[in-house]
């Protein structure tokens, strides 16, 4: 199955996820994929920082962007493992998300995903993320 | 300094988390957190089933709500690393966390959190959490 | 496929890497395994403490009793994933580990694994283990 | 406190790790380290391949010295979390480890290893290791 493109990514997820604010795919070639998600207060946690949840949220998007970016609209992949170290305090702006594939197996894909703030080089977090894949 | 009871818990998380759906806390001593996320068809992903960042942001809350209990009210304490394992489809319905610490340091907290739906006896999905503790 | 027994369990593992030491496995019954490394100097670190790598090992070995345990002699099963803690210096003595299976599914087998000295209550440390599952 | 160079980091380890099969320094920046180990029937596990011990102790390894080469001899630095992810069967031949820092902060430092088989350009793991930095 052919993989889809990023614009194609972009518009699945925001079918797939009604009324939630989803990303921006800036790119997706099966290989590596980069995503933007705009800043909104709505995302702040107290002392002016971006939620833990808004950066697990867009870690995890993001890898599965990188998955349908491989293999195509594949609505029944899930999340397995997902394990994020938080590195620094993110400022509130928009985050960047780069995933990169680390192995495209038969039934499992591993991912690593960056986060940073968009004015930033250094992450603020970095995460490896397991996707399970249904027979294909 | 002494530990936030589970009712403290709960109106603490309220404050800092206004607009947000927050669970209840059902217990906290500082060993044992269990709290409670009621069901809203928000949190639903396609399938039918809740989603992955409810699951993560209730595992990460049960952590902060155990460190509270435990050693009292530390706004600045912030999630260092989530590792999250998802193992069962959980079902459209209240979600129970019950988390355990695994250590209490003087600047690290690490502890289990197990998810399972109200209505059930086997976890949906289990995390390890470490929170890193301001100087105290 | 029937599970392996305690004993069959820890003569496989003998059998299976010939030169090490093995651990012994005191209960097996595919939901709980507990297996007993017996200390030996040369697993020292500097500091005279228990090595990190002898502690990732014995979890290892223990969530894989606890997989032969529960769906038998499968030589075929590998890690996909560990993760683990280090929580407080283990003693210069022997170690203990307690695996439970957390998902035993049709191919991912997911497990916690504590470890402690073996005269203290308190884990030294704590993982997370999943194996992949050859087709049974 | 100054970083140590490669050559010195390879010397502290055989001398930390005396009658251990301690492994190459071909780099040490302080932001970077690549390590290599030599392969050696011994690490072999049934079925041919190099042991997950064998690359998790390479992998807690190389992030160590990526460690001392930023910071300088800290005998007392300790692993506190390493996840690893198994992506490949490692070929039986010598191993190399590169690692990268994520975030050298005060009391913890991060960082991500990948795993290779000398003669191949695809992990056969990938693992995030946090250490705790003594104070300095």
């Amino acid at each position: 199955m052919a993989g889809m493109t990023a614009a194609d990514i972009e518009a699945f997820l925001a079918r797939q996820f009604p009324g939630a604010k989803t990303p921006k795919v800036r790119h997706a070639d099966g290989r590596r994929a980069e995503l933007l998600l705009e800043y909104h207060p709505k995302q702040l946690r107290p002392g002016g920082t971006l939620s833990g949840p808004t950066m697990m949220t867009l870690a995890d998007t993001a890898m599965y962007a990188l998955v349908l970016s491989a293999i195509g609209e594949v609505p029944l992949a899930v999340t397995t493992n997902l394990s994020i170290n938080f590195l620094r305090r993110p400022q509130p702006e928009d985050l960047v998300a780069e995933a990169s594939m680390l192995k495209l197996g038969r039934s499992l894909a591993v991912g690593e995903v960056s986060l940073r703030s968009a004015s930033s080089e250094e992450p603020c977090a970095h995460a490896v993320v397991t996707y399970s894949l249904p027979p294909r």
